[in-house]
């Protein structure tokens, strides 16, 4: 068969971990009989240097138009620490969320066994975990109005949800927990925030439809120390936008490594594949960043286009590559050798 | 010395463990020669059940003119599980908060020596931590304007942030840093929120007053994962109020135990100190709540008053009890006896 699969390198190490994902779908397309078209757009820093925008029409066109979307990563350290900037790198990706409806975020955060030692926590903590992180993605605070008074002493943020934003990915949630361990967890701070009431009310309801799922809530604050706790207790977790930023990137803590967490973004016709880590600038260029993540997330992709064999083909390898130690410095246990970005990725390549 | 503290039990263990601290409280009177003045009053669940309302005005006037308020805890499953429940118990604390203008909260985040192998984490992850967090507690979305639309369709929250509030806990937070090991981390959402830019700014700005003082930026999800990853390389961190709940709760994973860790909530008037930990429903009369976070509250108290001495004095005994394993039972070792909430606070008053 044939797909056609938007690239977005962006910045930092984007491009780097992107190749690496390439490769091994090449690799797949090979031994699968596929061919995957590949057109590379830009969004991002990068974006920004040759076009002046972090999303340029050209890459939601290519977009909409893909069977999906392989993305790496975008930021550049030059707009952070400027508060005054009106064009961000990270604009684009907000965009490009909302431009496709990209609603629903899952992270499935898993111990891997040959990285538990990697992991700041103990190992009987760890070790089994299985969870699927569902962060909503197009709205919340990320995408309310922001204001700034015209005297820049008064700055705003609006964060507003509405009932049907909450259906559509509470539905998805429920029926990932059907075909798990059958329980989910709304994380709110519904103590103290009128939309994170409205998420309980609603979840409640949806709840209805799956009796078979057992449902329980957590306020925000404790929820984000229970996964470091005892992660064995959570098997979906559904949250709203900012809440499920922070509290997937303290679950890396469990993979024992950030840059082993992939992430797949759907929308109702699109659909986005990148790995969480962020364009880590410093490690740019330098083929050491850590491309399992990426070529992790094309997994995810194969698994969405419907090629679940082609996607178990990359676990495998991964796993295999991990249980050979042939991985970046980030993995190494104590006195064991490493290898490059390139290396790792070509070791997957060649065998799938 | 005659002092008044407004006593506030509240709901949950909060009776229970705020009982223990008045005992520690009551112990150092006596050995110290001062006259400590309860004053208790009502605020969260009990409140609604005595009088309708979660923060009665006797409660506002005892603690406006009390020396220092000492807090236990509010909160009740039966208004968290009620999502349309139009008054409930921690709107009381949050109001309090706002009456006394208690805009900066502190929370000394450390690692105990008999306490490193509670932790999930590893110990040498955790062992020499020593952080305190400064929170914003009187702006953000905390206190902006909630809105339910009338058919119930669409839910509102607002944060907002003015460059004076963000000034004066800023101050406060650099000149803890001046006498710890002089750098503060800003921890916000720069890259998406209108607030966290305002943060930015206004910090980097403060920050020209106290060149000593090595300032940086980190972004709230990356933030919560570095906590857990190597809280080591945290020394003062400067939170607005929704980050600043998260993050408190996540470094309670150092300190072994949420049970473990003390706040205190700073106005320009007024001073309010509590245990992290909330009301635990679950534990409530059972007799088993560690009271070992109140009593530290109490020991924050005494040093806000100027008595440090008394506050060490505190300090050592809860450092003893953990010696001696005369703890209760989430703070127990592997085939350790433990004891009850009430033996250790006895522990604690015989001990000063
Ligand atoms: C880059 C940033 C805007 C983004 C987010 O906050 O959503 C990132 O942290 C993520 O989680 O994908
Ligand atoms: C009880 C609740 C409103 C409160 C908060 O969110 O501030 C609590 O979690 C805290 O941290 O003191």
């Amino acid at each position: 068969m044939k797909y056609t699969i938007a690239v977005i390198p962006g910045d930092g190490i984007g491009p780097e971990v992107t190749n690496q994902a390439k490769k091994a779908l090449d690799a797949v397309a090979e031994v699968y009989d596929h061919i995957f078209l590949y057109k590379e757009v830009q969004m991002g820093a990068c974006a920004i240097d040759k076009t002046g925008v972090p999303l340029p029409e050209e890459t939601i066109k290519v977009c909409k138009e893909a069977d999906a979307i392989l993305f790496g990563a975008v930021g550049d350290p030059r707009f952070d620490n400027d508060p005054t900037a009106k064009i961000r790198p990270e604009q684009g990706l907000l965009q490009l969320r909302q431009e496709l409806d990209l609603f629903c975020n899952v992270r499935p955060v898993k111990a891997y066994h040959h990285l538990l030692k990697n992991s700041p926590l103990k190992k009987e903590i760890i070790s089994g975990t299985d969870v699927a992180i569902f962060r909503e993605l197009s709205g919340g605070i990320y995408f309310g109005r922001k204001e700034l008074s015209k005297d820049g002493k008064v700055a705003f943020d609006g964060c507003q949800y509405s009932v049907d934003e909450i259906i559509r990915i509470a539905h998805l949630a429920f029926k990932a927990a059907q075909n798990r361990k059958k329980k989910l967890t709304l994380i709110d701070k519904a103590n103290v925030l009128e939309t994170s009431r409205l998420w309980r009310k609603t979840v409640a309801e949806v709840a209805k439809d799956y009796k078979d799922v057992d449902l329980n809530f957590m306020f925000v604050d404790n929820a984000t120390m229970q996964i470091v706790l005892n992660p064995k207790q959570f098997d979906v977790v559904l949250t709203e936008n900012l809440f499920g930023d922070i509290i997937s990137d303290v679950a890396c803590v469990i993979g024992g490594s950030i840059g082993m967490l992939a992430s797949s973004s759907i929308g109702k016709e699109n659909a986005l594949f990148e790995p969480i880590h962020g364009s880590y600038p410093q490690a740019k260029g330098k083929d050491i960043a850590n491309p399992l993540a990426s070529i992790l997330s094309a997994s995810l992709l194969l698994e969405h286009l419907g090629l679940q064999d082609e996607a178990d083909a990359i676990q495998r390898a991964v796993e295999k590559s991990l249980d050979l130690g042939i991985t970046t410095k980030d993995l190494r246990s104590k006195n064991q050798t490493f290898t490059t970005t390139s290396k790792v990725g070509d070791f997957i390549a060649d065998y799938i």
